[in-house]
């Protein structure tokens, strides 16, 4: 007989969508979608960024005027009080993530400290 | 009132211990630590494994003779029964890790998609 891991793994899934921490960052993403301002800032925010690392990782030249606009808009993003209250909730939310991922693989690091 | 997530990890852990995926590794691990010459083996194999690794990912040049040596190594780990029994109970055991990543990390991707 196989012991069904499927259960826990869809239980602790739907655990994990009633956490203070995820309701909290959806919660912080509703707020930042329904307000225009937070909203547009918050997504030239991102493509800046995204932009930024498809550079970095094709190993093109970033231009200063083009790193000065990504710190400016960096900047403003931070202080729109919605955009923090979101960034923040992800930060704790990824902790979350973090510790749910060690548990898991604790198990997995036992076997191979053990092999040695 | 917080929801409990860490009895849904600390269960989820504990049932990973449990499944025939994971007590396929430990029961193959023990087979080849008992079994001298496949621990030999195996221990040779995986050490020259992690010189290379470290070597590649210091840009240090392998030389030919080195690669040949570990080619080798490599083809008489995969022809002893016990160490491919091993590793493919790891590759086993490693699909199930991801299945269960991959279900943890659904509830976190659903929101990143809701927000677009
Ligand atoms: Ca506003
Ligand atoms: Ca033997």
């Amino acid at each position: 007989m196989s012991i069904n891991i499927y259960d826990d793994m869809n239980k602790l899934e739907s655990t994990l969508r009633k956490t203070d921490e995820y309701l909290a960052v959806k919660s912080a993403m509703e707020d930042v979608k329904s307000d225009e301002e937070a909203r547009v800032l918050f997504e030239s925010f991102r493509e800046i960024q995204m932009n930024l690392q498809q550079k970095q990782m094709a190993g093109e030249e970033i231009a200063g005027e083009e790193l000065e606009h990504a710190q400016k808009t960096a900047q403003l993003a931070q202080e729109n009080p919605k955009i923090m209250t979101m960034l923040t909730a992800e930060m704790k939310l990824s902790e979350l993530i973090e510790e749910v991922n060690r548990v898991v693989l604790k198990p997995v690091q036992d076997l191979y400290e053990s092999f040695n």
